[in-house]
């Protein structure tokens, strides 16, 4: 027998109990004549005591232990003389009188402690020891408790959790697949699921009502720091519903998971329209948990012989509270890092409302101290704050606004982990148009539904169509995204010219789904949520690899167990493929 | 608004109320003056109800609507006087005041009732039709309760579930892997999964202790009925833990979703070593609904002159109750029956044991009276009795034997699909030796640990060690298989020995689970079970098809959306990949 209890079960009743516990030494503490171990397992720590005078074999053998070695101890529960507060088990200890060595380690080449000595690298290639430190423990577990807590939740509401096929058919449209070639199907391949999009549109079709699913799904994108070649995304759709019907749910499902796993309450979420967001926040997923929203001064601040401003599309404003006694190096500093090329700003204009009444400016040449407080009227800004301006063409000046706007809510303290504030952006455009391919492409996927009103628009100025869909943002993350769908076969295929394709294009990539739509579709719509960032915003974290058990690194590699490799000419010759060096 | 209510919910309370329901048109009766449709969601059936006096427009449009049309009715809930006890809102109707048409339906290409007249062919095509019938849809809705219920037991106990990678390293070792093309390591491939074993595995290592996942697994091989290229698997770990741990463990698991899916008490699951479930019942995956244990009637029918069993390794027995009066069409049926290639059997000999005391058997020639006497002796057979005898060589007269008596269970209606009899195969033979590749391979898989007193054995005699294995079998399936794993790098080693790999072999590549083994590795086992399966079982049948809301054909094909498919040759150009034409 392994164990009678966990290393974090034991209290003051099991006091005089014989007990047998196994775990890992997390430190051996020498005292001459005491040697003290700290046995740790997923459930905690308990203090393993060995007596030089009552038992010295044992204590000898206890001495040559070393770190992650893994033991199981029998011995007598005994009250601590000096008590650990900071831990579940301090009141107590063992008094060991019986010790196995169940396997011995090698030194760990980082410490297994919540701050550890390793580097990014050596923790990848060592994952199932990085994975032993308390805090990745505490991300798997809080992943863990997100499921269940969604699968709970949405259960209880009639929806069904109904698996869907990885093995699916490859489509042009939409991100890269990654693909699968088929041994039985000569030269043919299977595709791994973007989404389970089409899938979950065709359960609406057979009559499920209501469907999630908690599942993996692939992108063979070029990786940045918070993406993952294969991420977990909570997928649902819903039958006979309007917009608000979807909002309604979703808004009570993310407010029972922040009650349950970080026990907050959420106001209502707001719903503000994509052009509000882009305007206000200079970005689809704005962070509301602080205000400092972008003031459009172009009307009060062009024409007055200011070259910069003069030949921009737009003069945009922020206003930081309390901020006139920015020093010159912080200014400076900010105008380098909207210079940086990943902002892509080429300046930084800025106004100082002085607490004392006194104006001070970066363009006091330019412009009349009446101009200034024209400026300071109309971004409802007051003595003592500071004013920045960026000025640019209106394709990139409201983002590079909203990431300025993200950098001084950072800088100002304002963006508090704690905090949440969640909002609903709705009405997106429905398609974007791609200079490079000449054409519209769906800013969502081609089966979002366009707002009623704007369906006649479809074929006479598509750019102008909205989108009936909507992005839940919290802290200025996307933690979901989805729309009303088209279940009209009519529609979808108008949806499919606006996109260029043609008929026997259409037909030939989507036939079974416009197939589907003939036999008694039912109007619906839903929600996917990316899991990996929805349960690193439940920490207050933005890096998802570490709330992934095994993630890739930027090169889609796993470093651990050195995935991708080569494989065998005979696995290779049994798919009919064959590899081309460039 | 598409509804107030579902068309499951109406009952007598409702009577007066207006409201507003949507579904398909499942059925439509024409009385003259009045009209009924039945309109049906995954909820129920609710009776629309038209009158042609009150209000002739709309019962006119009610008369064009067609089958599996979707519409929304609003309506006066009023009690029926001709009631329907055989359906949950049968005491209610609807008065119906608007309808909308939501969408129309071409007539289906086969009847969406209980019983279909749509071949498998055509419902594998428009399989979103076919989940419309009412069977799927209960299996759909079975499948979800059981995987919710698995997952709310195992984490009452402690589990957590935790996603492994599907983009992983391609082994040799096992079944064949799909694998899948990197674009951005060049000539290099993923391989999907064909379990999560290694990182199950290295999830103990890390200390996760219990680890539980609902998991889709992936396995490129020639498809029988019962197998699908991906399926779905409860994979599951437990660390310091001995066999009987986790026998106890999944006992409960699978007690407690007997209770609560089917109402089901089981008794205590037996033990069976793999030995006497070859012998007693010619299979490793004994039914043991009934009894009918194999005879080994060697001594008492060799060496007595006749050929057939003199040829012959093993004379084996089944005593049939009450049979004795069996026809000879019958008999000659199950001889046809056994001689089929797939049985392999070379004929059958039968003893009628009659009531009345006399016996009659088809080798009379051969064997005495007093012989005949002893067989039924050593069978423990009585008068009425039928006896059926095999014959044949040790290697598969075993099997042969096992599918006879599987066959007369079912023809004696021995097999009741509503009772269910669990039970542990144990003690599983580690290797078998397969003639072609002139080597060992692992029965399991290269992790399972021997038997502890059988370890010193691995090295001079393989073939004898025993697994410290278990397989649960109900009714004559295997639900699920796991072992103790080996944790102790050496052993491990040893192992791969005995399967012939070089150390360079092993190492290159398992060696970063070898590597995991020299950190501190927990003695550690687990199971899984094949989902699939477990809710097919769960229903009392045998076609896992049935339970899978897209399954693939017998080519692994998915003709509803027609996958595999050919990619274009940008695809392929990007993977540097190209195609050979056999």
């Amino acid at each position: 027998m392994y164990r009678t209890h966990t290393c974090g079960e034991l209290r003051t009743d099991h006091v005089g109990q014989t007990v047998v516990i196994s775990g890992w030494v997390q430190h051996i503490r020498d005292f001459g004549g005491t040697t003290f171990i700290d046995l740790r397992d997923r459930y905690g720590i308990t203090q393993l005591v060995f007596d030089m005078e009552t038992n010295k074999d044992l204590c000898e053998s206890a001495r040559k232990l070393g770190r992650e070695y893994v033991i199981t101890a029998t011995g007598l529960v005994r009250e601590r003389s000096n008590k650990n507060k900071n831990i579940a088990t301090g009141e107590i200890e063992m008094e060991v009188l019986g010790l196995k060595i169940l396997n011995p380690s090698q030194i760990p080449p980082f410490t297994i402690e919540t701050e550890t000595d390793g580097g990014e690298e050596l923790r990848m290639k060592y994952r199932y020891l990085d994975l032993r430190r308390n805090p990745l423990q505490q991300n798997v577990m809080l992943r863990h408790r997100m499921a269940l807590e969604i699968r709970k939740f949405l259960s209880d509401v009639d929806f069904l959790e109904i698996e869907t096929p990885y093995l699916i058919r490859s489509t042009p449209e939409g991100a890269r697949d990654f693909i699968v070639p088929s041994r039985m199907n000569e030269n043919q391949f299977y595709a791994l699921p973007q989404s389970p999009q089409t899938y979950k549109q065709l359960l609406m079709v057979s009559g499920f009502d209501r469907y999630f699913q908690i599942v993996r799904c692939f992108r063979d994108e070029d990786l940045r720091a918070d993406r993952q070649p294969e991420f977990t995304q909570i997928d649902c759709e819903m039958s006979f519903v309007e917009r608000e019907d979807v909002l309604v749910m979703f808004e009570k499902l993310t407010c029972h998971l922040l009650k349950t796993i970080r026990n907050v309450d959420l106001p209502p979420f707001m719903r503000m329209p994509y052009s509000d967001a882009i305007s206000l926040y200079g970005s689809d997923k704005p962070d509301i948990r602080f205000g400092m929203q972008i003031n459009d001064i172009s009307e009060q601040a062009k024409n007055k012989g200011f070259v910069v401003f003069d030949n921009a599309d737009r003069v945009l404003a922020l206003v930081v509270e309390g901020a006139a006694e920015y020093t010159r190096k912080q200014i400076d500093d900010l105008t380098d890092w909207v210079k940086r090329p990943q902002i892509g700003g080429s300046g930084l204009i800025w106004v100082k409302y002085a607490a004392d009444g006194t104006t001070k400016s970066s363009v006091d040449k330019f412009f009349s101290a009446n101009d200034l407080k024209d400026w300071k009227t109309k971004c409802h800004a007051s003595d003592g704050d500071l004013m920045l301006i960026v000025a640019g063409a209106e394709k990139n000046i409201f983002s590079i606004a909203g990431e300025l706007r993200l950098e001084l809510g950072s800088r100002q303290g304002l963006r508090n982990p704690d905090h949440f504030a969640p909002l609903w952006v709705v009405d997106f455009p429905l398609l974007e148009w791609d200079d490079e391919a000449k054409r519209f492409f769906a800013m969502h996927h081609p089966f979002t539904s366009p707002v009623v009103d704007d369906i006649e628009m479809l074929l006479t100025d598509p750019g102008k169509v909205r989108a009936n869909a909507y992005d839940l943002v919290i802290n200025g993350v996307e933690i979901g995204g989805g729309s009303i769908r088209i279940h009209d076969r009519v529609l979808q295929m108008q949806m499919f010219k606006a996109l260029g394709f043609s008929d026997e294009e259409a037909t030939a990539q989507f036939g079974f789904l416009l197939g589907a739509f003939e036999f008694g579709a039912p109007p619906h719509g839903g929600i996917a949520f990316g899991f990996d960032r929805f349960v690193a915003m439940m920490a207050g974290q933005n890096n998802i690899r570490e709330f992934i058990a095994f993630p890739k690194n930027n090169s889609g590699r796993d470093v651990m167990a050195d995935a991708p490799s080569t494989v065998s000419s005979q696995q290779l010759d049994e798919l009919n493929i064959k590899l081309i060096s460039r």
